[in-house]
């Protein structure tokens, strides 16, 4: 097998490091042939072979020696646009890009195959853990119940410093940001947004049904105040910002990210810093955990150089349990127990509790605990992007276990 | 792409239990066509259609039909015929025999390559974990630096029942039996050969070397007392049976498994019950945790549907490393920090440390700890194992990270 002749667009923290490890590995499948940025002006980490630079996609879209394009561009939107032209012409693509992946990934598994060319985006969706092609490849059967994790390094690093070494959540926010853990625009992060787009990824691959992301509920951990962190302390619990898609039965299944209180003994307790972990758990290998690094510069370049190499055995996904019979359906329509801190002692107009079983007052903060539906958090998602507002989620499924 | 036709040899407990699980996934990608048993006489667990089983393994093995065989018979001898015999004919097999595939490793990879057909035994290597494939295709670069971890599910249920739980080593080991955690011979288990045959397979998929499980030193954990696990928890620690394969640098890795005391913080600290769990370091991703059922029937029978479901998409191992320019060497020439209880007050006759560091002598007891070659252990590797001996390891590879 040849070498692959690879076509880089962007060279920003992820695309450096690409370019820095590909460098250290002595049995590369790969090089570096182009690199295509915004601005051929802007001073470079490291020091690139003359002409490698263009600020012209064409330059790599139309040489026919580029066998493999690399995506790893902040923008969604031009990031769409390059791939896509990509695969259109017959040319595979490795991407990052969770945001873009995540709106337009049934428009890209039609592109794969009306043109017979593969995009990989395991580096999309847990940094290093190789989340995707897992549940692509090994877990692919019926006997799957839920994926749950932490799969944004950047909130859960900030919640480590907040949580485990009382720093405030400024600071946290500065440091993860100086780290090069945060995305360039943080709300992505600690609004819960990556975490929900790399949840519609697995989810497509876990269970075999595409489900926009506009329509998954996603809370964050931005509005998280000293209150919240003592009740959770009180409780003996740490707050986690967790995704989770969970089969309810066997024509239903749901998914969302939210705060979570996580009680030690949990496998996620222990996921600290900018680590993600990831629990699958199947009827009959019960939980499986794994568990590594998910934000930062060389743990998503070797995770992207994981998906060229698969690129260079051929690889691609096959979305099996896309075509299997009775695919369950998304449902909105189910039962969580929340905690809820409001600004006044009545709860915010329009939010009504199915049952209400804690209800707090003080000047500090106020809070109530009860069960809602999910269904009633969704349509009511603008009160809870409050700022004053703070939403956490008691894990209710599959409770003894994970 | 059609159902497979499997053909399965052996009904014990992971036998049936791929049976049962079968029978449970909607969207199967296989049945099971024939049976091949010792006796046709003995009781089944549950029901079966009539002429399902047979004792003549040529029933499968001749049968233009059947375009899997799947073997998980205990007997190595007779499982090596049945798969070598399968794939001379071309048949695609599953194995779960460890000690069968540790043994023939390079004639089965011969077979594979001259008969066109594939051989895949992920659910050899660490129940229900992933660790082949991923080792095989996602961590298939230059960057990987140490695999370690529990791999025996019944030697780590018997060391969490008497470590955690106070029980005694002979309850516990009783237990295990009772629970279908241990082998049919049980030493093969807390020998540690179990965790060895699974090293070696872990090895030729991590590094692209195969080592003869002859070569390699495998100290277990039937000969561990009270006086040992005193010692381990005065020093805040648990002993695990652990296997390592740690590169030394770019030209010399090793290998070995030996009881290892396991400080809290370490992941696999808190690997217990019949659970496995590998870490997975590289220079890249840092280190990754992978963390699952090791034993019992079901969580292995999934495991073996996973290959099923491999072959159903055709995958087949590479072995792309075992082509990679500068391999490294296998090498013993290593030192290791041990913990030794023996007998009498003075060392085992023949066992030279390097270093001694502590030296403690009692009449409950004695004990020696210090330095010590991989080669000088190798050589006596009889007086290791006498039933009043005692060795353990202090981690030193990676110290102050995992």
């Amino acid at each position: 097998m040849n070498e692959l002749n690879i076509g880089l667009f962007g060279f920003g923290t992820v695309g450096t490091g690409i370019y820095t490890v590909l460098e250290r590995i002595r049995n590369a499948h790969a090089s570096i042939k182009r690199i295509c940025v915004r601005s051929l002006d802007r001073k470079r980490p490291v020091s690139l072979p003359e002409g490698i630079l263009t600020d012209n996609p064409d330059d790599i879209l139309n040489d026919p020696e580029i066998d493999l394009v690399v995506e790893v561009i902040d923008n969604a939107d031009a990031a769409f646009r390059i791939v896509s032209s990509a695969l259109r012409r017959g040319i595979p693509v490795v991407s990052g890009n969770k945001a873009m992946i995540a709106r337009h990934l049934p428009e890209l598994i039609y592109l794969q195959r009306t043109h017979g060319t593969a995009l990989l985006y395991d580096a999309s969706a847990c940094g290093s853990i190789p989340v995707i092609r897992n549940l692509e490849e090994y877990y692919d059967n019926d006997l799957l119940l839920e994926v749950k994790g932490i799969l944004n390094g950047s909130s859960n690093y900030i919640l480590s410093r907040v949580f485990d070494h009382g720093e405030s959540y400024a600071d946290a926010l500065e440091k993860a940001r100086r780290l090069g853990f945060a995305e360039a625009d943080p709300s992505f992060d600690i609004k819960g947004f990556d975490s929900l787009f790399k949840l519609v990824i697995i989810t497509i691959h876990a269970i075999g049904v595409y489900v926009n992301p506009d329509d998954v509920l996603a809370c964050g951990i931005d509005s998280i105040s000293d209150f919240d962190i003592r009740y959770a302390r009180e409780k003996g619990t740490k707050i986690k910002l967790v995704a989770q898609v969970v089969k309810l039965d066997n024509s239903r299944f749901t998914l969302f990210v939210m705060p979570e209180f996580v009680a030690p003994g949990k496998y996620i307790y222990n996921v600290d810093d900018e680590y993600n972990g990831v629990v699958i758990r199947g009827e009959c290998y019960d939980r499986q955990f794994m568990f590594g690094k998910g934000a930062g510069s060389l743990p998503t370049a070797s995770s992207i150089l994981s998906d060229v190499t698969a690129r260079h055995h051929n690889y691609r996904y096959k979305y099996n349990k896309m075509s299997y019979d009775g695919l369950p359906e998304y449902t909105d329509d189910v039962s969580l127990r929340v905690y809820l801190r409001h600004p006044k002692p009545e709860l915010p107009h329009g939010i009504v509790f199915d049952k209400v079983s804690e209800s707090y007052v003080s000047d500090l903060g106020c809070y109530t605990v009860g069960d809602i539906s999910l269904a009633a958090l969704r349509a009511n998602k603008a009160l809870l992007d409050d700022p004053d507002v703070f939403i956490c989620n008691f894990p209710r499924f599959f409770l003894d276990l994970d």
